[in-house]
Formats: C-alpha cells, sequence, structure tokens
C-alpha cells in the first residue's frame, strides 16, 4: 500500500510532467520536476520508485514514458463513474469544468435537494434528487463524489453517501466530516487557502516594496 | 519568519478549534487537535510555540483563548481587500461564498475581461474591467486575489496582476504560474484532489466490501 502524501505528489508530479510536455520536453531531471513541484528531488526519486519507471542519469526521465506509468499506478483501469452533490453555482462550475475533459475519471451524475432541478441535465450531466443517491450511486458503480452542499447541509449528506457506498468525498464544505474510516475526505477549504496566502502576501509585500503610506 | 508550512498546520488548527468552539467545547488537549488535524501532537505543541500561548498538563488549551492568539498571528491588523479576477461560475460561487462572512479578508473588487460585467456588481461586489487592475489594486490596497479564470489565461492575467503589486495569489487554474519569488502561490487543484480520493476510494473499496459483479 503506497502512503497517502506519497499518492499526493505523485499526482502533483503528473501535473508538473504534463506542463512540461506541452512546452515540449522530452526529458526531465529529478531536480528539474523538484523544483517544480517544491520538495527535493531525493524525494522525487524515492516516490517515483513507487511507479516502477526508472530514469537515466544521463537524461533524466522520458517524460512521456514517465506519464504513462504514472497513468497506469493513478488512474482507474476504465473509465469510473463520479458523482456530485449540490448544483449551486459551485457545483455547476466544477460541472463545466470537468465536463470539457476527457477524463478517466467523469462525473456521470448529480443531486440536489431541489426537487426543480432533478430530471434536468447541468453542462451534460443529469441531475438527480437526493433521495435517488441510495439506488443510483451504487448502480452507476460510483465510488467518488465532490460535495459541494452548504455547510450545514454537508454532514448529513455525506452520511447518506457512504451509506450508499462513497468511499471518497472531495469535500468543498466549510466544516469537517465525521466519517468511518474507510471513507477519505479531502478539504478543498478556499477560506483556509486564502488566509494563508494573504499572510505570506502582507510579509512579502512588507519585504520587497517600501511602505504604501 | 515562520514557515510556510507551519503558518498551513496553524490556519488549519484555527478551523479545527471553530469547529470545537461550536461543538460546545472549552478545553481542548493537544493529542485531540491533533487527531482533528491528522498530525502528531508533538507537532502541535511545537507549531503552538509560534502561537505564543500555551496550555496547562491538566486541562489542555482554552479553545477560546488559543483561538484569539491564533487570529492575532494569521489576520491582519485591520480588514484586509482582496480581489476576485474572473467573474464566471467559479468567481460567482465564491463571492457568493465570501459575501456572506464577516471576516478580516474581504472580496472588495472583482475583475473581467467582459466588458459587459465591468461595472456590475456580483453578489455586493463591484466589478471592473480587468485592464483597470493596474489603478484599482494598489488604490485599494490589495495584495492577495482569488484567481479563477480559464487556464488558457491565467498566466497573462497572473502577470499583469503581480506588475499592479498582488503578491498572493490563490490559482483556481489547472495550471502552474510562473511568478516572481516575492509572490507566494496556492493552487486549489480539483482535478489532483479528485483524482486521490478516487485513487484510495478504490482501494477502500476493495478493502471493505465483497466485489459487486
Amino acid at each position: 500500500m503506497i502512503p497517502e502524501r506519497t499518492i499526493g505528489r505523485i499526482s502533483l508530479y503528473r501535473r508538473a510532467l504534463r506542463d512540461s510536455l506541452a512546452e515540449g520536453s522530452a526529458n526531465i531531471y529529478s531536480h528539474e520536476l523538484a523544483a517544480r513541484c517544491g520538495v527535493t528531488s531525493a524525494q522525487v526519486r524515492r516516490d517515483l520508485m513507487h511507479v516502477g519507471y526508472n530514469g537515466s542519469p544521463n537524461r533524466g526521465y522520458m517524460v512521456r514514458e514517465l506519464l504513462d506509468s504514472i497513468d497506469k499506478l493513478l488512474d482507474p483501469q476504465v473509465a469510473e463513474n463520479v458523482a456530485l452533490v449540490g448544483v449551486g453555482n459551485l457545483g455547476r462550475a466544477i460541472l463545466a469544468y470537468f465536463g470539457s475533459r476527457g477524463m478517466k475519471l467523469r462525473i456521470t451524475a448529480a443531486f440536489d435537494k431541489d426537487p426543480t432541478k432533478a430530471g434536468r441535465v447541468f453542462h451534460g450531466c443529469r441531475c438527480y434528487g437526493i433521495e435517488e443517491a441510495a439506488a443510483v450511486i451504487p448502480s452507476e458503480g460510483i465510488l467518488s463524489v465532490m460535495l459541494t452542499v452548504p455547510a450545514s447541509e454537508a454532514q448529513g449528506v455525506a452520511d447518506l453517501l457512504v451509506a450508499a457506498g462513497v468511499r471518497g468525498i472531495v469535500n468543498f464544505a466549510p466544516v469537517r466530516l465525521r466519517v468511518p474510516p474507510e471513507v477519505c475526505v479531502e478539504n478543498m477549504d478556499f477560506t483556509t487557502s486564502l488566509e494563508r496566502v494573504a499572510f505570506f502576501a502582507r510579509g512579502n509585500a512588507m519585504k520587497t516594496e517600501p511602505l504604501r503610506l
């Protein structure tokens, strides 16, 4: 079993490798990949041992081959269905974003508690009433969801989704979900990110600029 | 100077402490806070040395007092203006989200390249043409932005924002930004998060359920 943090970094490497390929690079050294991802090159080499692809000391890694190996590790063998729960502004933005991509992970069902949304199609994705989740999630083989409901509803909806068979939740609600240990939750926390960035922006502004009074 | 990762964790502790306060807890032990944030209790105690608030071995930390100390460290002394750039579905969702909160960080200006959006107000926030950023960003004292433009435009817009004085960017575009070293970027990467969650959901589904064939 590969540790969660390692998978997180390998997923970052993939993003950086795709950028690198788009920029026309055929090969990349571990120190270059490390610099793009903010880790050490020793870390990169250690993590990539899990991928089962070795670079050469002279030419580094072949970008295309390394990407293929990472895809094989991270991606489902066949296209996998994902659901989005909560079709508000944020949910629609995510549907539009994923709808336009040919990914192995496809959002094939949306859910909302608003009965006027059920039965409609948003950005190519069918919306169901949330009460249909118990039936639709197993029948579509859905294991992972993007959760974009209001904070006050997130825990109740998460409970219902887990009962329906969901094992992975990307949680956009600003609340910590209580889930059984077999369920993986990743929090997308806009506020915390903004706070962090703003903290450093203040410090860096002080370091690099004369005070604007 | 407190390291970036430490600030990230302290910001997570604050989130957990707010949850804890909302649940009615007056005090919390370092191991409880650690468990909520997925770190060790030794890490919590080490990080909180930067905050300048000490708990007691018998009662742990007083939640309210610890929160106040963290606020004092992380928050700006006075309310701080932030901008949002790119008023699409995602941008509007973020404006709605932040507009409803009384935070020290306030989104006081939005920018979009679409001339039909300039001059309008979205969720209480005035939208300017992107060409006005060079004037509005310094005059509003804006140091940090939420960047919600399409990937193809993100680098160009980031360049323009940095030139206008921006020092912190929460980047929602699925592209790695090249910025000078004095600019802090945090990537909100929906795809990578979903990939990671889906990877573990598959593994956990295999561990905890009979195969559905």
